[in-house]
């Protein structure tokens, strides 16, 4: 191969749409050429073929298909291309499945359920030629004001850990291959800003940051990873061979490929200023790990070309990269496809399996906040609906859907699927008796509408207020990539609209539909009754109508604590005890809900919790316990186990997840689970920067959040301090009797 | 020695007065013995001798005598006990004088005055027999939220490291030690929370929070250091031998005392769970190097006995600090000291040296924020004093000065100094034309005193509204430790008396009399003019008032940034540049005025910058830069030189101060001021961990603030990639031509 076949094949081609700049900073590079241009030497990746364009994904196929066969046939060494494409909430393509937003899968509690929505997308995916999904996203979340957290799943890195698995393993259950981002750090951006510097140790690294990502690597197998374009401790990772060379590859073993974060390498010399030049940028990736620059080579041809003769980056390093992005095709089958087959022209990416997934999903991330009573609706209740997410379609969404994504260069497009909002949704299940005032809009000072909200809310029963957030690029929303947040209140004036609803007496049921938390401590005493629905999906409408009619028993937990106050962050439960109220100051930290919190239509009890003998630090321990559905309907609980490792040799968190369950019961129904903890679970950095688990007392709990210790008891870890290694079992194995 | 007599020399005991707890969980240690009963085995330290009770200096000198001979006769080995007191602002004496606080100190940039100032505050503690002094403090401020901020110097570590080492060698002077804290981490806690979990990497506890110790023990040459209560990355710094011995001692070369912050060996135990018992928190502070346990004997009396009887702690350890501890007592006389002199009875703790210098500290530390030229107040002005810090004397003190420690526990002691508030001050130096309204309390609910207030403003030229902090002890202020704030607006209904006073349409002069700096961007663009005072001593009252009436010019800078708001923190000046703003975020990080802002009643220009050949990675580089005054009265400039290193191997602060230098110039007077940056001040720790000067180009200008360019060049170091030792010089050389 000639150098430049070799660099082709190391980087990807963003073919530009009409004009459109998708992302900050894009104008500042590749020319503006045309791919048949571009791709003469060849091509390692294909960038978003389907997630830009309002356009039939039978009649893109055919295009592609055409372009793998002009590779095969007119570039030297006939290899095709690797075509990658976004699929956080589904495959972004028009007319495909939307299924709920990341942090709706941290409230669902429900692998199983992340594991078939990832099959369903992969195989929407393979079907059109599509063989590397860029999801998903295992930043734990650090900070409520940055604006990606909806893409993130949750504040816990265990829960994080095996949804974010389960998605791996469903997408590449299909052939395509995944890939973990955004390797690492991302989430944890001093005062929540994208792309801001990470203040963190390499404790908190491994044992909070990392732990997803070691969990998709070594339990999904996955087959890439994305680098992060974040800095930590002033080091870009996008830059650091620690992290992903001698981390991923050498310790746990990863052979598959590192793809940039979109201009991430570019960015070493833009933003990071660790680099003079893009020839100096390039050299600093590849030597690091990074395999593949995308979404184009911007660094990787010229640049990289000329550093590579003037003997100023090793050729042996590109050989690396280059060998393993054809190890990748080889993989895919890539390097024998010969796109003889025709293109699929049938395409149902929207199919009942996928509107089925897309339902429970979202009925099981509704998390009920508070409630009175006023939930479920009375049959005869009047209803006035009311709030700028009422009847918005694309506030069921979050900004990495193929709809936001689109929407915002082409606000006129038909979305190709169908999406009913909240008051479609509801007026179709409470049927006439509802009435409906938009009263503002998300994000601006207009204050017209509240009248006529009043009014409609004077004359209902119940007012059901939907606010919350629109989802949206680089500060085109409220939440999103770029859509950071130094304070937590709603959006706008939309407090001041729920407060003008609340002054009329008429009872209301707040629905939030955002993409991170607010602080709405101040909502939450006043209303009637609340449900936070983090961006549920094409079905989100009729999942929240069904829990305000009662059809659908509320079963989410918050993946993420409900804060207190923009200037109460970064707060994580998962603190030590200083991190926590004290008698050393005067601000108390306690949020507004706790980490697990979430109500239901009925009722359950957790009780005589036991720790089968033998409990020890090399073998973890074994938990029972007794769940109860107490009440006259049947609904689901999410059995949390929490621990706290009482006395150890660095602080520890005051509770720590080290296992969940989501259970369904009848009423009256009792079921025994038993859950064992396996030492990985116990396991944190020791000074000496060994995990281990140490001996000793570990207190243990269940109960309805992390705050909450319905049934404790105390179990002593027996044994010598044991290091755990990379065959321990990381994931908690669950039976329930 | 016996262990009971060699753990006796490692630890103070604190004389209850009057059962006053002083401090939270004091209550959970040390039994109620009386200090008889309590050394009969010998006392390594007695604590606050002098500052915890009203009560005169020269009588309590006699108690302290008569201690010392009991030592001295009663115990075996004849040795006296180290006193050691609180110093912060000013001996904690009754009488003694209360200087600036240390915020105010950074807002002055003027070394020799702290050197004086330190040189008084130890001939005041020499005389009474004091040997040890628990200052300076070193930590650099990362967040203004938490609320020991007034006790720091500044946010830039260079600032911090020069005026605290100047503190160091002026109290060292008159032959007290003084001790550097809180070593190290505690002003960079989670949320600017007290005791709050510290996240950061080596990187940045080497750059920045670590810059100023090195420079107090290496320039300074301290003779003690106190291990901070904080952890970092999950590791409490008072068990961490990798801070303590490993960095302190062997690398630095410290050979003086490390003692413990008050009840922080216990607080493993208590707060951190690193420990499981007393014995075990001991042994790991022991280990680590924390040689003195302070204010008493917690943990290293009969616990300590029991571990080391135990064969839990090597009773060589315990030698190891006696030994420190003695080489402490011998170089400070005290194993040689009879006390056969008489204490003194002539003590005169506030001289007119002392309030000389607290006069000239205070009023170079008062920052004119903003100015329509409402200020000088004209002659014959009719000026309404407003508001709860206008005639308040507790508001020109910090948290841990004498008076506002006492007053907390007894609000009727006459507080032995002169302390003019501002209203006391303005009236005499402005007139008869003053009236006064207080309008609110610091921090309370009661508008009451509005109607009065804008009633006074109304009525006169100019309101003067005297606005800010109480500082206290947890909770009891609004700053002060234990008072940290998730908010940054003004406390109580502040905000809304000047919103009362300013809807008058009288012009508004806002003085902030506070320990942090506040979000009052909604107030300076509607004030007249805007003063801000960090806590200003004894002299504050009258440097405020010589600044409204224009007898002081006022020449302070801010030595923080005044923020933008809670929720956009923690933020420091010294950011990389995706710390800033940018494309990849909404958010804009633009704070209220930046550091280093400060006006003047004369102007100033700085021309001509230019940097002398020869600049190199070893030997830095030398600028010059024309300083003028180009108003028409004698002012002060602090002339700020900033650096940019434009491309090195890891990321590096948009700006960073290299040098300042305060000069006072008569109207049309020309300087040149010439600094000689060393190559410490450019070096930063490289990817390896090793502290390097890297070449290739700096930016380099002077300006008025850190965000403005005045003028400006660019620089080529050459040479190779410089190691910076520890004889390298860490201070900017200024000459003025």
């Amino acid at each position: 191969m000639t150098l430049e076949e070799k660099l082709a094949q190391i980087v990807g081609f963003w073919e530009k749409n009409e004009g459109e700049a998708v992302a900050p900073l894009q104008g500042e590079f590749e020319a503006e050429r045309g791919l048949d241009d571009a791709i003469r030497d060849g091509l390692g990746h294909l960038t978003r073929v389907y997630g830009t364009r309002p356009v039939d994904a039978a009649e893109r196929a055919r295009w592609l298909w055409d372009k793998q066969r002009w590779f095969r046939d007119q570039t030297r060494l006939g290899i095709p291309a690797l075509v990658h494409e976004e699929c956080l909430t589904g495959l972004s393509a028009w007319g495909a499945a939307t299924f709920p937003t990341p942090l709706a899968w941290g409230a669902a509690f429900d692998a199983e359920l992340v594991t078939r929505m990832g099959a369903l997308i992969g195989e929407s995916m393979r079907m059109l030629g599509i063989h590397q999904g860029l999801a998903p996203v295992l930043d734990v979340i650090r900070d409520p004001r940055w604006g990606r957290v909806d893409e993130c799943i949750s504040e816990d890195p265990y829960l994080v850990g095996t949804l974010g698995t389960s998605y791996v393993r469903g997408l590449q259950s299909a052939g395509v291959h995944a890939t973990l981002k955004h390797f690492v750090g991302y989430s944890a951006s001093q005062s929540g800003r994208n792309f801001g510097p990470v203040h963190a140790g390499p404790r908190e690294l491994a044992d909070v940051l990392l732990v997803p990502f070691e969990m998709g690597v070594l339990d999904g197998g996955v087959r890439s990873v994305m680098s992060a374009y974040n800095e930590i401790d002033g080091v870009p990772v996008a830059g650091n061979d620690e992290i992903l060379t001698t981390l991923l590859r050498d310790r746990w073993g990863f052979d598959g490929t590192v793809v940039a974060d979109y201009f991430g390498v570019a960015f070493l010399q833009l933003l990071h200023h660790t680099a003079a030049d893009l020839g100096q940028a390039a050299g600093q990736a590849l030597a690091a790990g990074v395999d593949i620059e995308l979404p184009t080579g911007d660094a990787y041809l010229q640049p990289l070309a000329a550093a590579v003769r003037a003997g100023a980056v090793d050729e042996a390093l590109v050989d690396r990269a280059v060998l393993r992005a054809l190890a990748q095709k080889e993989d895919l089958g890539l390097l024998d496809a010969t796109f003889e087959d025709e293109p699929p022209t049938e395409v149902d990416l929207d199919s009942p399996a996928h509107r089925e997934v897309a339902a429970l999903l979202a009925e099981r991330s509704l998390v009920l906040l508070t409630n009175d009573g006023t939930l479920p609706l009375a049959a005869d209740a009047r209803v006035a609906v009311i709030g700028p997410n009422a009847d918005r379609a694309a506030a069921l969404f979050g900004c990495y859907s193929f709809l936001n994504h689109v929407l915002a260069h082409h606000p006129d497009v038909v979305v190709g699927i169908e999406t009913p909002t909240v008051l479609e949704a509801l007026r179709r299940e409470h049927g006439d008796g509802v009435t409906y005032a938009r009263g503002c809009a998300v994000d601006d000072d207009d204050r017209s509408g509240f009248d006529e909200a009043v009014a409609a809310a004077s004359a209902a029963d119940v007012a059901v207020l939907v606010v919350g957030d629109h989802a949206a690029l680089f500060g085109r929303g409220t939440v999103g990539e770029g859509c950071d947040r130094d304070d937590l209140e709603l959006p706008g004036v939309q407090r001041e609209l729920v407060e003008a609803v609340l002054a009329t007496g008429t009872p209301v049921v707040l629905v939030m539909l955002t993409g991170r938390p607010y602080a709405v401590d101040w909502a939450l005493g006043r209303c009637a009754a609340a449900v936070q629905a983090f961006f549920p999906g094409e079905e989100g409408g009729n999942a929240i109508a069904g829990v305000l009619t009662g059809r659908v028993n509320p079963s989410g937990r918050l993946p993420i604590t409900l804060p207190r106050s923009a200037g109460a962050q970064p707060y994580s439960y998962l603190h030590p005890a200083l991190g926590g109220d004290g008698d050393v100051t005067n601000l108390s930290t306690v949020p507004t809900l706790p980490f697990g919190h979430g109500l239901s239509y009925t009722s359950f009890t957790r009780t005589d919790l036991r720790v089968a003998p033998g409990a020890s630090t090399c073998g973890g321990l074994t938990v029972t316990v007794t769940v109860t559905n107490t009440g006259s309907r049947t609904g689901a609980d999410v059995v949390q186990v929490y621990g706290k490792d009482v006395v150890a040799s660095v602080t520890r968190p005051v509770a720590q997840l080290l296992g969940y369950h989501r259970i369904e019961l009848a009423p009256g129904q009792s079921a025994d689970v038993e859950l064992a903890v396996p030492a990985a679970r116990l396991a944190f950095t020791d000074r000496s920067g060994r995990r281990v688990v140490e001996p000793g007392e570990l207190e243990v709990w269940v109960g309805a959040s992390c705050a909450q210790r319905d049934v404790e008891t105390s179990v002593v870890l027996t044994g010598d301090t044991y290091p755990v290694t990379l065959d321990d079992p990381r994931w908690t194995g669950v039976t329930v009797v």
